[in-house]
């Protein structure tokens, strides 16, 4: 069995949601959909989901939000409209909407999550009722209906654990079923939303409660690219890559697909491919839990991330200090600030982090480390980019950071920072801002096409 | 005014001893000497020290100590005979040795140090009176009449702040000043030694003590080497390196001179210059706070050393977690371990250490972090040896990186982890034991000879 799961392009007019079907229909093993809610049809246009924040806002305001929650209903009419559909359900989408504003005006977090959800419900409705009618019977099956339980923290919604077993019913059906991705129900009868990734995660959790044996998740890529291609110009798409290697390339700026939507999947090994709506017959992008290793080239794919700061401390003999990290790393967490990197020599550590991280807090976290960890040297650096080098087998294969670094020293790129090990499947490096985009390409262009760019 | 202080093998014998007073009184600016105890004459020879331990042994295990006595009191008889001496300091040296061990033979830890600071004291006394009778005005000064007040834990002395104070009145004195290396006086009366770098440290803290412009310490080599002579064949001495270069090489394995004892000059910026007694015309190498950079050649010096352990951790989603490495630290703190590296990646820590400080400890480490800290893998690796590459500037020459890792790469080097950044002035290579020499001599003959070893 397959779980699909379509983004909000691939779902947000009448044409679109065709071809969605048409690839739904096309494979008996693809029973389960969950779906986005409409998003741009083009350039220009506004997302479902945008509508709703709108109309959120002008109602908690107690201004008049009559055309809001109309321009929203148009959009649904439209789709209706266009795929030739009785048009009841229009009334009920308003319907919905009203009652949502009118039960939930005055808990604002509450209503933010209900009207957020109303795009994807509207949506799998409208898509699972037009496909019955087309003869292939199937099912909308909501959120709570499904067994999707989460915590209760408005747009924070966790999973809770015995969700997965619940959801494992949903083998049952014998109709296709269509479900709507972003949200959950929480114990306390509340809808409560994903906090990132959306419908991403909501597939994840599916696949996982029914075991499935794919997830497809279908966007308007053809999967996932080598590096960025507003840097790279036509990147390779990567065939294969490990959930670990994703991870990490989509913590420096891979937009593709949200790491945490791979942590439920990752649990039960469950694989991933990355598909275009556009272009199903395109092979897309596996993302596996193991993979076959290719010697001759271990670098699955280059990302880079610009925002990091660095706070460097010094201290003589700091390795003959029992505790002294420990300290530092607790006045990051008296601040609640994690961070990603600590490279650290004997008498001196790095500690990196998302500039946000960080944000108003720096001088009192400086303060505070001084104060209490005795330090020789302070300081912080700020604009640093992190490039990440990332293939499953690369700390086997002698030379490779011979390779890379001789790419980027042939580019001028001054390394500040070099950390491989910890991770054995990635190099870091951390560069200057100025630099990120040079380095993505020198070392694309030495990995994939052998050739150096000297400048 | 400089503090000069001489090693083991350089006060061995007479003939030794003339050597350092020629040296010593060639330069008005010498005017205090820190000796240590007579080191070994040849090959086969036992040093002064060693056989006061043997001497100690037997007198702690009540046997009859006579002839271990007389074994030292004779090493001195030599001495006194070769510089034609009035020996009537033989007779002093017996009664001292007698009466330590009448009077601390049931405070063993107090025996020890007592017969322990025997070594170098009586060595000081004899080379103040010889240098006093070839009509140069010598006077030896004890550890107590100088101020060397130290703690008084046992065989663990740490230097008290206000002795430096103290220590400044040794410039008052107008004769040349021979001072015992090794020990202190602790507040309680007691002799207490120094843990580690004897001689050096007291060589330290005098010249810190005095604000010497210079401390002079005499060896038996020519000079702190860019790399370990038994591995690499007759490597360049380095002519002037940093405090902090120095601490980094000694780090992984540089005997010359021990980090520690830098620590009381490096507060004050005081140069130290290591030189061979045997050939005092040669230059030697300065250690100096700051230093001139050469950037044709940043690498300083080539250090590597065995016998590290590395515990890898893995959690998904690590860096989301704030005080995870907090608390991973936290169980190594509560075994009294401290670790030197910590290379990291996003959902991964590698902690390197000493293996001597996980050594007996390593089941329940493991068992604790499992129990605490909610891993995903946890492993540990023995047996990585650390190349550093070390040489103040390197981070801001482009290429460094690339140039050390093509010449491990050709000498088909596998390098499990690398760091770079936390210090600015080193790259720290992981490497399998079996390829530690070879990876000295692959980097030493890159940098130095501009040649690849290719394996």
């Amino acid at each position: 069995m397959k779980v699909a799961k379509f983004g909000g392009s691939s779902v947000s007019n009448a044409e679109q949601i065709k071809k969605v079907l048409k690839i739904v229909n096309s494979d008996p093993e693809r029973k389960i959909t969950i779906v986005s809610a409409p998003g741009k049809r083009h350039q220009s246009d506004i997302k479902t989901t945008d509508l709703l924040i709108r109309l959120y806002e002008k109602a908690i305001a107690k201004l008049n939000y009559t055309a809001k929650k109309e321009e929203i209903v148009q959009r649904y009419a439209d789709i209706v409209h266009e795929l030739n559909m009785d048009d009841h359900i229009l009334k009920s989408i308003d319907e919905t909407l009203e009652r949502y504003i009118t039960t939930l005006k005055n808990k604002p977090p509450r209503l933010l999550d209900a009207l957020l959800s109303c795009g994807e419900d509207f949506n799998a409705q409208i898509i699972a009722e037009y496909n019955n009618s087309q003869g292939i019977p199937t099912r909308y099956v909501s959120p709570g209906e499904a067994g999707i339980t989460v915590s209760d923290l408005p747009q924070n919604a966790q999973i809770l654990d015995h969700s997965y077993e619940e959801l494992y019913n949903l083998r049952n059906y014998k109709e296709k079923l269509i479900i709507p991705g972003f949200f959950g129900i929480s114990r306390q009868n509340y809808v409560v939303t994903f906090p990132r990734g959306g419908s991403d995660i909501t597939g994840a959790i599916v696949a996982r409660g029914v075991r499935a044996d794919l997830y497809e998740n279908f966007t308007d890529v053809s999967g996932i690219f080598r590096a960025n291609p507003v840097i790279v110009k036509q990147p390779q798409v990567i065939d294969e890559i490990t959930y670990r290697e994703m991870r990490e390339l989509s913590y420096a700026g891979f937009g593709v697909f949200h790491d945490e939507a791979l942590q439920p999947l990752h649990k039960d090994r469950i694989p991933v491919l990355i598909k275009n709506t556009n272009r199903p017959h395109e092979l897309g992008t596996y993302i596996r839990h193991d993979r076959e290793i290719n010697t001759n080239n271990v670098v699955s794919g280059i990302s880079c991330d610009k925002g990091f700061t660095v706070i460097n401390i010094k201290k003589y003999l700091m390795n003959r200090q029992v505790g002294f990290t420990r300290k530092v790393l607790g006045v990051l967490e008296d601040y609640n600030i994690s961070f990603d990197h600590m490279p650290s020599g004997i008498d001196s550590i790095s500690i990196i982090m998302r500039s946000k991280e960080i944000e108003h807090k720096e001088e009192q976290v400086l303060n505070d480390i001084r104060k209490h960890c005795d330090v020789d040297e302070l300081g912080v650096e700020h604009d640093l980019a992190i490039l990440m080098i990332v293939g499953e087998g690369m700390h086997r294969i002698v030379g490779t950071a011979s390779r890379i670094t001789h790419a980027l020293a042939e580019a001028n790129i001054n390394l500040k920072m070099m950390n491989q090990g910890a991770s054995e499947i990635s190099i870091m490096f951390g560069i200057d801002v100025e630099d990120a985009e040079k380095a993505v390409k020198a070392t694309y262009e030495y990995c994939y096409n052998g050739k150096c760019i000297v400048t």
